[in-house]
């Protein structure tokens, strides 16, 4: 198998996936796209087809040009060919849900955890996220928790339940551990579903923001004070263990007043992960709808060296042309 | 813990290992060291100290100049400070050892096991590397095998058992399994201390091919005959699970005529994996010693990409001037 587990499994493709290094919800344990990548084919501005990497696992000759293409979003060249490192499936998993009374304590609980195992999923979804998969699809989710964690454990040796004791102590107010494998792919299931289930709710602006696990908590509250002083909901899942969330900004695009307002509430999340030390993107990429910031995030000397390298490479700027470099 | 390896762990650096993109014994389950590194501070040629990626777990923010840098050896800047991701220390392990009678067997013996299983580390020595450590450190070694594979399984789960049979169903001689701690410890330790066990023999060139798993058993094929043919000592170590390999081209370095032959076979190996598909270099480097093959590794194109990177970058070559690129 190919380990990155991208939410959008369904529908995505393995070009996009190395076009945005893309991630997901195994990648708490199992590593990123870029980290499955052992060669490709590149098709480059001035008309070359070339091979970077190889089909060894380990190979550092040269510079590592396969990790600049992976998440380069089509401004260094075209990808036409890629070899992917294969993994054995892993074991059968474990999911261990806990409730929490606030989003400070599930934000704790998270750190607890990743300090201590190494879970192959540890999610989050706030009372909106899981209350729109709850009108979508009942399955019993407590609609009153603040927020709910979901763990999958596949490393045995008592894992799973020692997740479910951090999930204790850091004073989840219900935690379960599901024992059989249908209830726990439907939980993760639920999980999945939470970006359709909201935008049944409204027009969603995805959000992509990522912090260091110690400051989750600080981002959950800012979100939470930018809902409120945008007058925007704005439920948010995200892989918590990788410290990276997908608040979903959500509005009525009918309203010119609503989608100001929303718009404001993209730019206040992403300005909340930069304060915080974080990131604009984890791992759905600048695209056009963060490019405004990601000058904020960089600086100056490093957004000259994105330039200098998109320069070098693409000096006329014909590939993916007037994007974020 | 940061989790690769380096055989080297008790002298080398952080900042060599950044510089090298190291690895070591536990990187087949647990990846080199690019993949823990968060971010890095990095002074440019042009003088500028930037601050590259950051302190999150994803972050694809702008291109992966981090991993453009790590590997680098020295060329594009000097790297000043780095943010490494940490991770819980693995459970206890168990080691495996398996006795095989030819180099066939056990080359396949990695491969079945890679296929199914995830070890922490899958390791190989051949006859004269086992009897070299044997020499100078007696521990009990079957100095008739051909080639000895060292596992070690920390993933529960039956695991080891499986590995195991694995070796067995490769046509292994003997296959034990240490349960104790110490024991288990002794036997990694004796595959750590082959490389000075065989520096007692001579002066050692230090190879560092890769392949692809399949070819494992051509590779070592190769390296045999370019022993013979060159009249020159190569005790093979490595490790095996990541198809890549450490023959250890010995020689009496005040005989002209042996070092000739050595130098020979050195570029001998290098031009087997090439032929095998694989790389000149895994983890150590490209440095001095294999600058001259790097361009029929990686052909004119790709070698001018890396030109224009290091021109991008350092365009007067004043870092590490003169080197591979």
């Amino acid at each position: 198998m190919v380990s990155p587990d991208p939410s959008s499994f369904e529908i995505c493709s393995i070009g996009g996936n190395l076009a945005t290094n893309a991630g997901g919800l195994c990648c708490v344990r199992y590593g990123v796209t870029d980290d499955y990548v052992l060669g490709m084919q590149v098709v480059l501005a001035d008309g070359p087809a070339v091979r970077l990497g190889g089909t060894t696992v380990k190979n550092v000759a040269g510079y590592d040009l396969s990790s600049l293409f992976v998440g380069s979003e089509g401004t260094l060249g075209v990808i036409t060919e890629a070899t992917l490192r294969l993994r054995p499936a892993p074991p059968a998993s474990a999911v261990i849900v806990g409730s929490f009374g606030s989003l400070g304590d599930a934000g704790r609980a998270v750190a607890a955890v990743m300090a201590a195992e190494r879970p192959a999923a540890l999610e989050l979804m706030d009372q909106a996220a899981l209350n729109a998969v709850e009108d979508a699809a009942p399955m019993g989710l407590d609609r009153t928790a603040a927020a709910l964690l979901l763990a999958s454990s596949d490393a045995g040796g008592g894992e799973a339940d020692r997740i479910g004791r951090h999930f204790q102590d850091s004073g989840a107010t219900y935690v379960a551990r599901s024992t059989d494998p249908d209830e726990g792919a439907m939980l993760m299931a639920a999980r999945r579903m939470a970006i359709p289930c909201v935008e049944r709710r409204g027009t969603v602006l995805i959000e992509d923001v990522g912090v260091s696990l110690p400051r989750i908590p600080e981002l959950l509250a800012r979100i939470q004070h930018t809902a409120q002083a945008r007058e925007t909901s704005i439920p948010v899942i995200g892989h918590a263990g990788d410290g990276n969330f997908h608040p979903l900004v959500t509005y009525d695009d009918a309203d010119p007043d609503a989608t100001d307002r929303a718009r404001a509430a993209f730019d206040d999340v992403m300005h909340a992960a930069l304060e915080l030390g974080g990131t604009i993107t984890g791992e759905h990429g600048v695209g056009m709808l963060k490019s405004h910031l990601l000058q904020a995030q960089l600086g100056d000397d490093v957004m000259e060296l994105n330039r200098r390298i998109k320069a070098a490479l693409d000096p006329h700027d014909i590939l993916n042309p007037g994007k974020w470099v």
